[in-house]
Formats: C-alpha cells, sequence, structure tokens
C-alpha cells in the first residue's frame, strides 16, 4: 500500500485513477475503484481494481466478491475495513463529478429569467404588441407541451391557419423555436420541478425505452415518482419525468449507466432512490445493477404481455388467432363482404359495429378481436351460410367458436386488471401482490372442461408470472410489505401465518429504521404528516417527542461518562422505540379494514395524525410504480397516440426537452386524445364515411 | 365442352363460377379461369381451372402453360384458339366488378356538393360568420393537408391557441372532422384528380410499402404518374397518389393484388399501366405478377441502398464502421469530452459543428458521418491525444483514417447520383441505365492501392446493381429505350453497335404500333402536341394524315373488293408507315445532342411538332419512375419527416384519405418540413441552446 493513497485525493499519478462506486453502500470500496479518464469519468462499470495489489476484478453490482477478494489477499486491510466506519467516498464523488459539468442548477435561473423579462416578443406592449405575444406564447405551448416537430411553423397550412387568425401576425421561426423560446421554457418548467423534487424524501424510478423509428434512435426517459404529503392535501402521487437521453448501441449498458447517473446527480435524487420498476429489458437492468439501485421491480404490464404473448406462440394457439384473422380480414376484404354483414347485423338484432383485427404486439387487441367476434356471431355465421365457397375457404367451425369464448374467458380477468390500474388515481404497487394471488388461483388455474390448448396456455402464463415476480426475494418482500401497508389488504390473506409475521417483522424493522435515521439527523417529530392533530389523537406521536427528548443529551459525546451511560441508555431508547414501533403497528391494524374499492391515499390521509412513522414506510414503498409506463399508455388506446407523438419530434436534445415540457405539463393520468373510437363512430354513422366517399 | 357455357354469363351453375384474368390479354383466358365466390370475387389468384376438363392449374402470371395444356389435351380448342379473335372478356369482368361496387365516381358529385354548399358551418353569412367558417376551412385544411391526426382538436394547446386567436371561436369535434369534413374534401380532390386522370393515356405506377409503427400496422400507397401534355406548357410530369391500403399478413399477395386491381377499376386506369416501379419486396411483386403489370421496375433507391448495406455487412466493413460509431459516441458521451472537442475546433480552424452519429439503415446517413470525421479529423486527434486512455480504448488509429477516406471516395459518387435525381424536376427513368454504367465502369471497378476490403465491398455493390436490373431482359430493354429517348444519352456510348440498332428497332416497332392503334381508333392525327405548328416544320404529320385518308375507304368491308384491293393497301399502308416512323427517328437523331445539364423534357416541349408520334411513346416509357418513392423522400431528411407524419394518423380508412389529401395538395417534387437543420443549428449557435440549459 505504500506510495498509493488509499483516498481519491491521494491516488498516484503513476498508475490509473481510481474512483470508488458512485452510489457506494459498503465500505469495502475504500480497497477498489473504477478506471477513471482524464476528466474523472469512469471508463469501465464492469471491471474494478484492487488499490492494494492493482489486479483486476469483474463487477457486477455485487460487493460480496470483493471483500471476499480482501479477506483472502489483504488480510491487513480486512481487518481494517471490518473497523473502519468512513463514509464520505461517496460524497466526494459526487462532488468531482459535479465540479465536471457547467452546474446548471446553480447558474440557471440568475442568467435565464431576465432574459426571458427582457425578450421583446414576450414582454407587454400596445394592444397590437399584446396580442402578438399572446399567439406567439401560443404557439409555443402549441409545440412544447403539445410536443409538436418545431418544423410545424413551417407547414403551409399551419401557416395559412394563423395568417386567417390574424392576417398581421407572423410566428416564429422554427430556428427562434429550437434554439431560444423552446429552452427557456424547458429552463422555467425545470426549475419548478427542481423545487419540487427537492422536498420528496424517497422517489421510485421508471425507465420507458422507446423507439423513433422514424429518426432510427432508441430513446429511454427517465421518471421519478414519490408519495408526497401536504397539510392541506394530505397524501398524493406526485410524478416527473427528468430526463430523455438516446441509447447508444455500442456499450449500452454502461452508457444507460452514466446517463442515468448523471440525470440523478443533476437533479439531486441520487440518494432518495427505493426502487426502480424496469421492462426488464437487459441493458437497463445490467445498468440498475452497476448503479446498485436495488429493488428492480418488474413492470406488471410488460410481464403481462410477456406471458400472454408466449401462450399466444403456442403452435395450435398460433393457428386458432390466424384462423380468427382470416374471418376478420374476410369482411374487410371487399365492398361485398362488408354489404352482408351489415344487412345480417340488422336481420339479426346484433350491435352495428365493425369486426375488429388485433394489432400484434398488444393482447388487449386480441381479446378485443375475439370480444368482437362473440359479439357478431350469429351476423357472421349467417353471412357465410351465403357463402358456402368461402365459408369452407376460412373454415371457421364449431370447435373455433368454442375457442373464442374460451380465450376470453383466460383474458378477460386480465383485463379488468388493467381497467382497474388504469382507473386508479392512487399507487397501484400495493395491489401487484393481491392480483397476482388472483390471477394464480382463479383464472389461471385448471378447470375441468379446459380445452387441451387452453389448459397449456394457462399453465405457459402463471409460468411466467412467477417467475417475473420472484426473481428476487427481495422484490416478493417488497411486494408483501407494500400490500401490507395499505389497509384494504393488510390482512394478507394469500400469505402463511409465518409469512405474515414475516412482512410484520420487515415493517417493524423499516419503521425502526426511519425513526433512528430522524435521531440521528436531530429532525423535529414527525408529526408533520398532520398540523392540527387533536389531542387524543396522538398517542405515538407524543411518545415519540419524549423519545427524541430523552436521547438528546447524548448527542454530542462532551460528557466523560457518556461512554457508560449513554450506552445503556442507548439500548433504553432502542427498546422503548421497539415498543413504540409495536404499537403504531398495532394501532394500524386494528383500524377498520377499507373495502375493495375505497381509495387507500384517502385513508392514510385522513388518519395520518394517528401514525407518526408508518406513513414514512409507506412513502418509501408506494413510490415505486406497478407499471414502468403510465397505465393508460401500457393498456389504452393512449399508448399509440403517445408514441406517434414522441416519434415525430427530433433531434435528440429538443427529444429531452419537448419529452420533458409535454410530461410536466400535464398529469400522470391524463390519456392522450386517440382516434381509436373513429371506425366504431363511422360504422355507426353509416359505414360509408370512412369506407369510401357518402353515397 | 358441352353444357358448360365459354362466356362468363353462360357458365353452368354446377361447378364453380369462373372468371377470367382482369387484364386477360391472351386469348387463352376463354378457356381458363379463376374460381370465383358468391359476388364474383376471385377465391384463389395463383390456381385456375380449365374449363374445358376442370383440371386445376398452378398459376403464376404467366400464361405459357395455359397454351401448353390446351395444345396437349384439347386439340379443337387450341385450334379455336389460334383462329378466335374475341377480346371481350376483359371488359365483362371490368364491368362485373363495377356492378359489385357502389360506383362511387357517378353517385358522389350529384349528392356531395349539394350538400356541402348547404352546410351551414360552411356557407356565408354576416362579417361573424364568415370569420369561424374561415377559421373552420382553416382548421380542416391544417389537418387534412397537414396529415395531423384528427384528435389535435382535443388537444388542450390546441385549443388554446385557437382560442387566443378568437375567443368566440370553437373548433369542430373529431367527429364532424373524421365522419363528415374529412370526407368532403376527400370527395372534393378525388373529382379534381378523377378528371385529370381521365386525359391520360399511359401511366407508371408506384407501390409504396410503409409501416405505421404506432398503429402496428402496414399499408401501400398505390401513386400513378404520367408524362401530359398541354399546349400552354409543354410537356410535363404529373403524379397522383391514388389510393392507401392496408396490407393484412394473412395471403397479402393476394390481397394486395385484389386491392391494386380495384383500386385501378375505380380510378379508371386498369389498361393504361405501362409499368411498375417496385421496391422488390416480395409480394408486391407477386401481386405485379398475378395482375400481369409488365416491366417492373426496380426502385434505384432500394437497389443501390441493398447493395450498399450489403457490402456494409461485409465482416471487416462491420468492424470498421463499428470503431467509427465509438468515435463518435464518445464525444457525444460526456459534457467534458463535447467541450474538448470544441475547443480543439477554435485551435485547429475546424468548423464548428459536432460529429454525426449514422443511424442505422441509410447508407447515406453512414457516408454524412464519415465526411464528418473526416472533415473534424484534427479536432478529434487532437482531442484524443489529450486522453490516452481513451484514445487506446477506442483506439483509431491510421489504417481506419484511411479506410475513412477510401469510403468515402466510393460512396460519394452514389450521393452525387442521388443528389442529381433528387433535383430534377423531369422523369429521370431515363438516367438510370447511364447512372449505373457510370457507377459500374469508374466508381466500382478495382484500382490499384485499393485496401483489400474496399475492394471486396465494391465487387459485392457491383453485383448487386447488375443482379437487379438484369433480373428480366425486359426491363433492360425498357431502360435502353427510356435512354435513347433522352436527347442528352441518344447516342447510347454504353452500348454496342448491335445492341444500339437493337434499341433502335424496338422503338420503331413501339412507334408503329403507336401510329397503328391511332389509325385503328380513327383518332384524328397527333398533331395535337402542337396546335400551331408552321408549314415546314411537320411534313413528317402531313404524312400521317395523308395516310390516315388513304387508308380511310378501307375501314369498313362494304366493298365487295375490298377483300382483293384493300389487302395490299394494307401492305402498302405499312410500308408508309414504316418509312414514316424511320424518318421521324432519323430526324430525332439528326437533332443536336443535348448538353448534360439541359432539361430534355423542356426540349421535348419545344421540338414537339416536329415529332407527331415518338412523343407517344416518350410519354409511355417515361410515365414509369426510377424510384418508387419520390427522390426527396427516399434520399433527403423529407423522408424521416414525411413517415413520422403519416405513422400518426389512424385508423386505415382515415389514412388513405388524409393521406390522399396530403400527397395531392402538394407537389410530387416538394419536400416535407424537416428538422434535421437544428443540430448543426445549435452547434453553431453556441452549442447549449440544445445541450442543456443556457449558461
Amino acid at each position: 500500500m505504500e506510495g498509493r493513497g488509499m483516498g481519491l485525493g491521494a491516488s498516484s499519478s503513476v498508475g490509473p485513477i481510481l474512483v470508488a462506486h458512485p452510489r457506494a453502500k459498503s465500505k469495502v470500496w475504500r480497497y477498489f475503484g473504477f478506471d477513471t479518464d482524464a476528466e474523472g469519468c469512469i471508463l469501465h462499470w464492469k471491471r474494478i481494481y484492487c488499490r492494494v495489489c492493482m489486479s483486476q476484478i469483474a463487477y457486477s453490482g455485487n460487493t460480496s466478491n470483493l471483500s471476499y477478494h480482501l479477506e483472502k489477499n489483504h488480510p491487513a486491510e480486512f481487518g481494517e475495513l471490518v473497523k473502519s466506519n468512513t463514509g464520505h467516498l461517496r460524497e466526494m464523488f459526487a462532488s468531482a463529478v459535479a465540479r465536471s459539468r457547467p452546474e446548471p442548477q446553480a447558474q440557471y435561473p440568475q442568467q435565464a429569467l431576465p432574459d426571458l423579462s427582457r425578450r421583446p416578443s414576450f414582454s407587454g406592449g400596445g394592444g397590437e404588441n399584446r396580442r402578438r405575444n399572446d399567439l406567439t406564447q401560443a404557439v409555443c405551448k402549441f409545440i412544447c407541451e403539445g410536443m409538436h416537430p418545431v418544423s410545424v411553423v413551417e407547414e403551409p397550412t399551419f401557416k395559412a391557419l394563423l395568417r386567417t387568425a390574424d392576417p398581421r401576425y407572423s410566428p416564429p421561426s422554427k430556428y427562434d423555436l429550437a434554439l431560444k423560446m423552446l429552452p427557456q421554457m424547458y429552463g422555467h418548467a425545470r426549475e419548478a420541478v427542481l423545487g419540487e423534487l427537492a422536498s420528496v424524501v424517497n422517489c421510485g424510478v421508471t425507465t420507458d425505452l422507446w423507439q423513433s423509428p422514424a429518426q432510427n434512435r432508441t430513446y429511454i426517459s427517465l421518471s421519478v415518482h414519490s408519495v408526497d404529503h401536504s397539510a392541506a392535501a394530505g397524501f398524493s402521487v406526485g410524478s416527473k419525468c427528468l430526463k430523455t437521453f438516446e441509447v447508444q448501441d455500442v456499450d449500452a449498458a454502461e452508457n444507460i449507466t452514466s446517463a442515468m447517473y448523471e440525470a440523478f446527480v443533476e437533479w439531486g435524487v441520487i440518494h432518495k432512490v427505493s426502487g426502480v420498476t424496469t421492462d426488464g429489458s437487459p441493458d437497463i437492468v445490467k445498468a440498475c445493477s452497476l448503479l446498485e439501485l436495488s429493488v428492480q421491480m418488474p413492470c406488471l404490464g410488460h410481464v403481462i404481455a410477456r406471458g400472454v404473448e408466449e401462450a399466444f406462440g403456442l403452435p395450435r394457439v398460433k393457428l386458432f388467432l390466424g384462423s380468427c384473422r382470416k374471418v376478420v380480414a374476410y369482411f374487410q376484404e371487399t365492398a361485398m363482404s362488408l354489404y352482408t354483414l351489415r344487412e345480417k347485423q340488422r336481420q339479426h338484432g346484433v350491435p352495428d359495429r365493425p369486426l375488429v383485427r388485433d394489432r400484434g404486439g398488444s393482447w388487449l387487441s386480441t381479446l378485443a378481436m375475439l370480444q368482437r367476434l362473440k359479439e357478431q356471431r350469429p351476423a357472421i355465421v349467417a353471412a357465410l351460410a351465403e357463402n358456402p365457397a368461402s365459408h369452407q375457404r376460412l373454415g371457421f367451425e364449431a370447435a373455433d367458436w368454442a375457442r373464442v369464448y374460451g380465450w376470453i374467458e383466460v383474458l378477460q380477468p386480465f383485463k379488468v386488471v388493467t381497467e382497474l390500474m388504469t382507473s386508479c388515481r392512487y399507487p397501484t404497487i400495493s395491489m401487484v401482490r393481491p392480483v397476482l394471488h388472483m390471477l394464480q388461483s382463479t383464472t389461471l388455474r385448471a378447470k375441468d372442461g379446459d380445452m387441451k390448448e387452453i389448459g397449456t396456455a394457462k399453465e405457459v402464463v402463471a409460468k411466467a408470472l412467477s417467475a417475473a415476480y420472484a426473481q428476487t426475494q427481495e422484490v416478493a418482500a417488497f411486494l408483501n410489505v407494500a400490500a401490507f401497508l395499505d389497509p384494504r389488504y393488510k390482512r394478507l390473506p394469500f400469505l402463511s401465518a409465518q409469512e405474515r409475521s414475516q412482512v410484520e417483522s420487515q415493517v417493524v424493522e423499516e419503521t425502526k429504521a426511519v425513526l433512528e435515521k430522524q435521531n440521528a439527523e436531530h429532525l423535529p417529530c414527525p408529526g408533520d404528516f398532520s398540523p392540527l392533530p387533536s389531542e387524543e389523537e396522538q398517542p405515538a406521536c407524543k411518545k415519540a417527542h419524549l423519545l427524541l427528548e430523552h436521547k438528546a443529551p447524548c448527542g454530542g459525546l462532551d460528557n466523560p461518562l457518556a461512554a457508560i451511560f449513554c450506552q445503556s441508555d442507548v439500548d433504553q431508547s432502542q427498546e422503548e422505540l421497539h415498543a413504540q414501533v409495536l404499537e403504531e403497528l398495532g394501532n394500524y391494524k386494528s383500524q377498520r379494514l377499507l373495502g375493495l374499492n375505497e381509495d387507500p391515499l384517502l385513508w392514510w390521509s385522513s388518519h395520518a395524525a394517528l401514525f407518526p412513522t408508518l406513513p414514512k414506510v409507506l412513502q418509501k414503498y408506494w413510490c415505486v410504480p406497478a407499471t414502468g409506463v403510465p397505465c393508460h399508455r401500457l393498456f389504452g388506446a393512449s399508448g399509440a397516440a403517445h408514441s406517434a407523438k414522441r416519434s415525430r419530434v427530433a433531434p435528440p436534445a429538443l427529444v429531452d426537452q419537448q419529452v420533458f415540457l409535454y410530461e410536466n405539463s400535464r398529469g400522470y393520468h391524463e390519456p392522450e386524445p386517440a382516434d381509436d373510437d373513429l371506425e366504431d363512430a363511422a360504422w355507426a354513422d353509416g359505414g360509408h364515411a370512412l369506407m369510401g366517399p357518402p353515397e
């Protein structure tokens, strides 16, 4: 170790300059580091060096082999590690990274805001001037918050529209928009988001991987989610889109790691992340491991989709779905077959709607196809009966109709789940465990009379669901705690008594950790969840006050007797802490069980005064979303509209700003306007508006 | 044959109802037919039945095996075939199809136009009313001709923009737009297009296959192209988008066949098609064969792209391009490396522009990446020199720079070709043969000093180019005639004397065919290319008049002596016809050779009076485009913007109408506004507007 410093600053200039893991929690990092380039940026995330012997060790997000290396090869250092207690390496690295960046947070507000107010096109003036500025503002917002490409201002028909509205007005150029106005709007929105994030204690992260086919680019949009509390509104869900960055196909995992890390530092949330929800794509999973983001929650939407699609890929199922598509295609192929279907709809009193074809990639659209087939069965059968040649060619027989019904029975509960989640305005993570249990134990259980292929399909889906959520014990435990904290599910009927008590133990530990952290940081009593609590409602909170007061004299070690007396005092306060936590937990368990359709967040808001600590645990767990993308995009028509919007903007730097403005100017649960209902509307309207020129 | 009629109407009801091929040219179809369903629609395009023995025969767009079947099995019928001369089967089928459709052409104008004028929202009124109607018209046009989804009117920021423009105005609903206004605009545009197509004699067809990733749908947009003539403007190129239909993945080739056929009937161009340009995708190629669309021209853009991409796929080339991408990625990865590059650009007096990464799928963007690397070489080398660790990791050495230069040398001429074609406002089919020759004999010829892998790459590309255009003799001959008709290339220096005389023979045959057709149809003299020709300029035309007058008495066979005298008269007129054609051809060849940058269509326009017949051949050949998609979309930034636009509209019926309105409301050569220049502009502007918040 001679001649080679241990800390960052003291590193010798002979070998590589090593830095600890940016999110290092383990003290073992004192003895290991990543190689960096001249700017202090980590070169390889998968390779670390031992600072003692400079040997190279593979790294995959796990520090156990590092401890092992130390224990085996460097017993002195290993002993030091066991004793040592330094935790400042992390901070050192974070500040080193911050130094290498142009610190936007600090510089932005001072310079950009005055500039904005000085801009003549935005400043007030005569009525004429004001009108012009109002229109420019509206054009800006249309483009930024509507996620339109800036080149829309060059479209002849857009220009004509504005000219019609005001012949004297001419819109800004796309360059003004892209280089001035858009960055300005972005700067303002950014300030607001930074302000809101400052008060967040725990956040969940989602990584939305998406393609821009028109630009031939792949992006990740990074968002954070939190359960916020305010005296006026109680608990509410907050979601912010932080950054959208391009994914390079060269060293993708390492690039994602750097980009995510930089975004976390930039937005000041690096130490707040309590979990990440991903679609399971290998590069993102790898990046999250490298960043030591524990609790990697699978996205429920992707898990279900993958399971169902695997079942759809079974040879006999594939064949059956192919037959369904042929029937639908037949009734879309010619004007004549369409006309016949319409006739038969009238004759058989079947709703006059067109058949729908599933769009590969979404099991929900396949379900929609099957349901429409079922609804239209009388009309279809009658229409085919009139055309035996076509009927014979399509060969859709009684057994196929039975399959239609069987598949609807399997898929319908999944749809109910997606609708349930889409309609929720509160966190859905607590529902995941109950929902999985329900699906596994009823929907996916083999039934007498199941057609053989449907039985196999059920097995495939069931296996996919359990595999995804049983990958780590951590995820399973996380979901159980999240469910326990939901007053609708707190009895955890799907667990054994032993499992239930494990969950409670974990909650106790988490609660104690919160209290201890508060004590360590000399935080005031967490009565901040409710500013005006009545006397009798907060017995636990009162005790917490007492505990804190009790412990206060031991904070510093000024008194030489502290070493003796504070030690036992700590033991005693530990006991009291434990008792307090158990009391709070007991109180929670004894509260009325909520109805399945009640709002758990509303309940917590109105009961916050009773529980000084549990809501902090709630915030830590419930900030992790059940799905990596808002449900309405994952399961609804909104998704297609949204991805069409995203892929029309370019280039990448503009994409980041435009997606940011779009997402943060709208509610997380707000669906995009979509055109999917138009086909049915057109059919009902007489069918010819969209099928050809009006008759 | 007893008991089984030969014509369509007389078909027995016992077996299948057979119909002839809709575009049947060969009389052999009298004895064969496709099976149809109750509505008279063809069930299988790949299977036909012999009407005589009812045996089933495979069909692939070629009638020779049908003649063979007849000759071998049914000698009597075969004899009949040789003698027979009936040509009405085709017309019968076309009218049968027309009967099964709601004849939009006939019904539309009477009903829709009055309806439009009666619509209160479009009709005149007070100033207030008029303003509202003007705004609604402008909103309609913005959506229809700008290819925006109708749901744009539901976007909050669009509503806010309109409210700012006029607080009292509220836009139509998306339902009104989709079900009333859009079909109305479509109807009007359709009338106009039908009117223009009526006067077209020959047209080329393009089939543009495209994806809507957001909707998960595949479409084909069908367009027709023609060389039109008017007394005022001379010759000009006309292009119309006819129809956009969804491609079903079930029986794709047959569905495309039906859809194309119906579109051709609907738009009245079925007998006018003289060739089709396709991207070579198997289903489309198959469909064109089934429809007997002869001259299947490969799309030059796709052929080049496929050839170059094949070369890019060679292992060593792939490795090299990967290294280039890593260098580009390195300078985009961190703020620090970006900053260094900017510094070095200043120090070395290199243009201050960012490196660009190629977007997989376009060789043009790969060339752009290489050219930018070349331009920035001094700055890159200097920046890497300061960071040996990164330099070593990237490992971009002298040999790699040599490869950069070598590849630019290979690709640059291809780019020149694409720019040449993109800038043309006249048909480009005549350039294909000369361009292919130039590329093969200079750019792609092995040179001393070529790096080995570049030599191999050249071979690969050269092979791909010749393979694509040598698939059929027909295509090669077509391209030669097209080039011969171009006064810039008419000497055909790339052909042997024998090949040249073959081309001339083909032109003579084509020209005679035109004259004979005119005579047969009793058309007036084709002096219609120039309404005011001076006496001395039209010797050939005069002769044609004389020929026609000479032949006129023989038209009917009223006179019993006609059988003797007219026969020899026909022979004589044949000879005169031949002489006339040779004279016209000689005249064309003797004209001044045009400069390579002159406009051949302008030349033909100003010389139309001299050539009564050749321009008709020109119209037949030059209407077939060299590329299946407008060049600016194939080779320019316009393509990405265009496909982003297309994929934002839904559902299919609206897509058809919106694409139609978009394409037909703009010039074929008019590029879409795009945002691709913004990245360079931002960098030049200081680089921070798009890289992060302003400093």
